[in-house]
């Protein structure tokens, strides 16, 4: 028998889940202090919860793998994120709110800027403001033709980025990028990486040469890179798999991306956390689970500054009492991965998680950290285990064999 | 997309890693003093890398599962020990130095005495002198016929022990061995274990046949005896996944021969473990990767000898400062499995390990031993793992997905 857990043992009733995705929560310890960025930070919402909840580090893809944001949520979100892998593209369009249709090609683009002798100067072309982007797009738009009976669709995102989709029969989407990462190099050519991908590589290059044509005029956005090249497939939703009717509440696209890609409706961006939280009280009695994302731990993490991923944890705690009010019957805390501000990068570290229920077994002297969480109740332990942890806790799951 | 992880993500440049394997080194708790051999023996210089170091234990096959010393070193070199078993007449024809080539097939051989009535006597043959090997090895090759048109290759190993390789077509490994693996019985007929290998099985006992009558005028070593049989195929190399150039700095043919499967470099034998170190900075700057394997906790574990194995680690523990001179980015200081010195012999206890690096999460009070390292940041993993993480410390691996 082909048993696929939790899903078989789903029974559709029980309490609600709140998921707070604080992303790159994870750190290193401070050569003087000791201490990791979630260590230092003075967090006694969260350091309470810690005292009622199951606590561990989860491991989001594998041991030593540091996980991109796509497989980082995925993982959270239960879906195994080497299976269920996913080219940027696809959640670049799914972010943008792009209808996306099983089979269609999505690729993420930059303007870039092109000098005299077609070498890359600038790979984001001078960041131009969003209405810039928007016209650029329109101009695009207008101006490159469809080829080899394949419909091409432009949409913008944000500065200098956009989205291009490609829809027709047999494309498959194992073809190089373009973008040269570095300046001074000209644009790579798309290459197909299998003999079945020569036709999509025949129609992205044509569609990249038609713009360049378009934008040939253009003082600075003048091309396009192209990368993050991937198919979309239907991915069973969390309303299929888990019986959850879903929210994301998040305020970037790509995060925004990777809940639809799993079925989860979104709403109106807020412009704060604090604005995040809210919503998330609004639409409370909506859905069964509520995923909310916060950005400024990753970003502070990626800065290298360390005080300043301390001070953006320390704003999401003072968030918690309002969650808290809501009195949801599980609160998920966690990270998509660890951003240690010493590294400033994605990295490999477990990632602290605690799940506060009425059903947890925690430890008097408990708080949220990574070594607490070292000590905790549920080990170092996958990341797609975290939704089967959040179904048990919330009563959602039935008993599994007789 | 297919996916295999981490030579997915491994990325080509990055720092050195140094592997230290102390072979046998998990250990279990004396009856009175309640310390492992590890926890008993003064480590002062481990107990100083373990306070900057991700602490763990690994387990080399699975929970329970005693590993031999190839698939313990091939999970240690991160390919999985299921998928990757292979027989130790190969590892001891990689060891000795035969140019094995894809399809051979490689027989590990006893020197053994039988009695009038044909019976094993001595399993060993009394141990000759590695001289009295080369001759027997040379008598063979003289005066044993190859047979249906299938190559034949002895090679001198230690003592006792020698190698047999088998060229040809359709030679399938699936056949049993011959060794009874006690005195006082006949050596057992090869026999097929799959129809297809039925012609492997007549060449090789027409083989140990005409070995039998080549050594039947010899006082001692008047028989073969062969175990271990299998064939030799590419093993994607170290180069080849994780782009690494590396050295197997080792003292036995068997250590050598896994390394060699794996595509490492062998150096020259050392006379002593501290000839083995010499070697290491002699060549510390060829190689991006280096594994120095030590034995002598193993064969002090197997013979019982508690105290024995205490004094082995700590011999071990005073060549650390000359490792950290050479000042690797990476340091993984651990075993192969464990050879508690109550059992004498290998065991399935998971094995303490250390990764010494400046991205760990270190606890200020750690030591090496099995319970400091069951509280470590690593967990109970699976060793196949082991080289991901080393990879991940020594900034070798990019992102994982978008």
């Amino acid at each position: 028998m082909d048993v696929t857990l939790p899903d078989a043992v789903v029974d559709g009733t029980g309490g609600r889940i709140v998921l707070l995705v604080l992303d790159g929560l994870g750190g290193l310890p401070d050569a003087e202090t000791g201490l990791t960025e979630l260590e230092a930070a003075a967090t006694p919402n969260l350091d309470r919860l810690a005292r009622t909840a199951a606590l561990g580090l989860h491991q989001p893809v594998e041991p030593g793998i540091a996980p991109g944001s796509g497989p980082g949520h995925l993982a959270l979100f239960g879906y195994d994120p080497i299976r269920y892998n996913i080219g940027r593209g696809v959640l670049s369009a799914l972010g943008v709110g792009f209808d996306l249709r099983h089979g269609d090609v999505a690729v993420r683009l930059n303007f870039a800027t092109l000098d005299g002798e077609g070498k890359v100067r600038d790979r984001r072309a001078g960041r131009p403001p969003d209405e810039e982007n928007r016209r650029l797009v329109e101009k695009l738009r207008q101006g490159v033709q469809p080829r080899g009976g394949v419909e091409i669709f432009f949409e913008p995102e944000k500065e200098h980025r956009a989205v291009l989709v490609l829809r027709g029969e047999d494309l498959v989407p194992h073809v190089t990028d373009t973008d040269p990462q570095e300046t001074g190099l000209e644009p790579l050519r798309v290459q197909a990486r299998s003999t079945e991908a020569r036709h999509a590589a025949e129609v992205l290059q044509s569609v990249l040469d038609g713009a360049r044509k378009v934008l040939s005029d253009e003082p600075k956005a003048n091309a396009l890179l192209a990368r993050g090249i991937d198919a979309y497939h239907h991915y069973p939703s969390f309303e299929e798999r888990f019986e959850l009717r879903a929210l994301a509440i998040a305020r970037y696209p790509m995060y925004r991306g990777v809940a639809r890609l799993v079925g989860m409706d979104t709403c109106a961006i807020a412009d704060s956390d604090a604005g995040s939280v809210a919503a998330l009280a609004e639409h409370y009695a909506e859905y069964d689970f509520h995923f909310v994302h916060f950005k400024a731990m990753d970003s502070r993490g990626e800065d290298g500054d360390y005080a300043g991923k301390v001070k953006a944890i320390e704003a999401v705690d003072a968030l918690i009492p309002e969650v808290e009010k809501l009195e949801p019957d599980v609160i998920v805390v966690t990270g998509d991965h660890s951003t240690p501000a010493r590294l400033r990068s994605h990295s490999w570290h477990p990632v602290p998680i605690l799940i506060a229920s009425p059903w947890a077994r925690p430890a008097a002297d408990a708080a949220f950290g990574e070594r607490a969480c070292m000590r905790g109740e549920l080990g170092v332990f996958p990341a797609k285990h975290i939704m089967t942890l959040a179904l048990a806790h919330a009563g959602r799951l039935a008993k599994f064999g007789a």
